[in-house]
């Protein structure tokens, strides 16, 4: 549960959780702010993160140091009659909060099938699980759900009276993740995509 | 002029610089890091960053606080056979540094210019140009490229070899930014779509 938010906020941060691919991740080193691009996952009230156990992040994190997990969607682009009011469509959610490593090997290993069906729902069970080796390479953590705030802009643009007065042109650029069709590797080409490839994202 | 790095790299760190919509910008307030998505634009060797004077953002930084600005362009899901190599491909620059304010108001005004032909080439030529009262509400922030690092990953899937004798398929899922159609707004409808908005990313 987020503290401080309704539960239609919540829903509506869950929902743009669950929607994003890539996490900025920040993390300070001797007061000098990092942000990183991460894969993520959510399991219920927390969010999923892993790094290699050798990386800058995870020796960071693992001991609970504060970290700020931001997800942005972009929708679209303002287009304004003024440059002042040009913006930006967005939904964005910023989570606060510590990190702390999954210890359990168990707990662990659901967590990184949760970061893979995260990004694609139901392609966990078509790959071959990670191996003890894989696991012992693999810092993964959580960080708890319950600080975190939701920005979210949508609509045209606000211009000043005088400038809808001179009557130009002003609107939105939608914008939005494009898919393209599953590539093959070498090996694949003559294979059948997945049913997890085949239907990412499609409607 | 980036340290450290190569003039190849610096070229491909500007590129990724320059076809960016939005940064996500860390900053550290009583040791807690904050990770905000931002509009940004590019001045030579020194990234723009703008904000309202009475943010938190502006606040903290406008007296040389260390940010990190990190843009990330995500150009595909990899596809393996095991769960363990899947991955992403991505282009990503992160900037450490000091932001400085601008205090010079030509030089502002220049910079806001900046940020609108960023995300749109020629946008700024159309629009009406900002007037003192927003010049006032905006603090326009620089910060020097001479400390940025590249992270880049491309190509199909690493899988092991006892994976690939599987015979499973594995590749990758091609990403991008999809660019709608302008959307006028309702005063708008009968107007010409402006040049700039027309030509937005198309080919």
């Amino acid at each position: 549960m987020l503290g401080g938010v309704t539960t239609s906020e919540q829903d509506a941060a869950y929902a743009i959780l669950d929607e994003g691919l890539v996490a900025h991740v920040g993390f300070v080193v001797d007061n000098q702010p990092f942000v990183v691009p991460m894969a993520y996952g959510r399991d219920g009230d927390r969010l999923l993160l892993h790094a290699s156990v050798a990386s800058r992040f995870a020796r960071t994190l693992a001991n609970g140091a504060p970290v700020c997990v931001t997800v942005t969607l972009l929708d679209g682009l303002v287009i304004a009659r003024s440059q002042f009011h040009h913006s930006m469509n967005y939904r964005s959610v910023m989570v606060v909060g510590e990190a702390r490593r999954i210890a359990d090997p168990t707990e662990a290993e659901a967590a990184l099938v949760t970061l893979v069906d995260h990004i694609i729902p139901g392609r966990s069970s078509e790959a071959r699980p990670g191996n003890r080796v894989e696991h012992r390479r693999t810092a993964v953590l959580a960080v708890p759900l319950d600080s975190a705030s939701l920005k979210v802009r949508s609509g045209g643009p606000t211009d000043e009276p005088e400038d809808i007065a001179t009557g130009g042109w002003a609107g939105v650029i939608p914008l939005q993740i494009g898919v393209g069709a599953p590539v093959p590797d070498d090996l694949s080409t003559d294979l059948g995509i997945p049913p997890s490839i085949a239907g990412f994202r499609r409607p």
